[in-house]
């Protein structure tokens, strides 16, 4: 199944998706949340619901992020060989962690704001995994068990915040809009393999990320495992597993997010998503 | 007033303070967490139900953490000029920023437990302000007004997880039970200066930090508003202001927390709290 939540009449909704086909879950699920993936049948329940054919099908839906309020965006960084290198970095020894706000969250297909007088924002395509239950000194032979769902993410980086403005990455990874997600949060179930997925972006057209999820320095046990360590993961929250090379950062000379520039992304079986970048509104 | 969350017949439930008075919310309010926050007229009407005296009152609440699920905790490094020292590090340019996980947030008396085979967990009393509406690019003049709140909070920090573990310094501030927050969220009417309150933290009864917020590096104001050119601070939102020198990391040779250790920090007019060290749990 995969899981989204649609705009209609100024809410947003919980829908399921399958095979090409949309349905409400209006009257069903209160929402895409912590609390749905925390409960122990909600997901069975909507299987159900989808077998008895008792769904209201959706045209067209308009896509929000395809879950509300996590408690956690935990991204990976430099979790694929080139990518180190194209930033100039070391290949980490161990993963590197940093957080994004949770409210840098939104649609998988609404304009990315390049913050007010920003120069150097970025795009990074990425599979972010959705964690199903609490998770807390787990090891990575079990790791996978913890893993409900995955997803397409763009984790939007500002290049001068994150590594020029002093201390750590976050500022740079934080400004709104600069985590769309989605359009779906594919269950685990369906995803055959997650260490062999192509994922992809275009800027204007032109591919310029072309990996595959089998080149991760760390694969997803391993992060998960290497996590819980440090934190209690919670259901529904996201780990984003960092970013093939042909990042703008990466190119001579760099290239970053002008107003008008169009994205286009896409992980194999998850869907795509595209946003066109803005500049900010005035005030 | 004084808000707060206690814990009663596992549940835990909103109640709030005037003197030494303390009343449970009870039938009047959900839970203290961001909708509250939100909400133009919640605070209002609390006063107006203090006032009329219409609130059962409590005795000695066991207190949780006075906000549920907040969306973010941010942090600020590094923001007085002595700890900045003790730290090794240099006096920053620009507001050190980083996030603690929600996850780690517990009750201000709850003990804090030291995670699995870990040496080097570290106290650092702070004080906290409790954002109480959505900030986005706002100046130091106004960015006052978009305070509700302030709090007791240790920054509990694992220094070879933040330090010496690569990449960002979450790894070492994120574990569960690393946020004590509380006893209250005291509204900012009731603090006549936020940049003049001693702050103080006690290990197994020895006065080893004692500072006054008058030394911030960055006040409050240049805090908040440099913030929102980063990240959109919602309402909820925690921001930990730094902690004055009298670290464990500080000390020659450092000290650490060891199972039994007591922690027992206040800052003028917020409250005090008093957390145990203790050891992992077995598995």
């Amino acid at each position: 199944m995969k899981f989204f939540r649609y705009r209609k009449d100024n809410q947003v909704l919980p829908g399921v998706s399958e095979g090409d086909a949309h349905f409400s879950l209006v009257g069903h699920v209160s929402d895409i949340d912590r609390d749905f993936f925390e409960s122990s049948d909600a997901i069975a329940k909507v299987e159900a619901l989808l077998k008895e054919g008792k769904l209201e099908s959706i045209d067209a839906p308009v896509f929000d992020a395809p879950i509300y309020r996590p408690g956690k965006i935990i991204c990976i960084g430099l979790n694929y060989l080139k990518h180190a290198k194209e930033s100039g970095m070391e290949v980490p020894k161990e993963p590197v962690v940093f957080f994004k706000a949770t409210s840098s969250l939104c649609g998988p297909n609404d304009d990315v704001i390049i913050p007010k007088g920003s120069q150097k924002s970025d795009w990074e395509v990425e599979l972010a995994v959705v964690i199903g239950k609490k998770a807390s000194y787990v090891s990575k032979e079990e790791a996978m068990d913890y893993v409900v769902g995955y997803a397409l993410h763009n984790d939007i980086s500002e290049r001068e915040y994150q590594l020029e403005r002093g201390g750590q990455w976050v500022k740079g990874k934080s400004c709104d809009t600069f985590a769309p997600l989605g359009p779906y949060i594919v269950t685990a179930d369906v995803v055959s393999d997650p260490h062999d997925l192509n994922l992809w972006l275009k800027l204007n057209g032109e591919k310029i990320q072309d990996g595959n999820t089998s080149d991760f320095v760390f694969d997803i046990p391993t992060v998960i495992s290497y996590l819980s360590e440090f934190m209690t993961l919670e259901p529904g929250d996201i780990i984003s597993t960092g970013t093939p090379e042909g990042v703008g950062l990466g190119f001579k000379p760099p290239r970053f997010l002008q107003p008008g520039d169009v994205m286009e992304l896409g992980i194999d079986g998850l869907g795509t998503s595209k946003q066109k970048a803005v500049a900010y509104p005035g005030k």
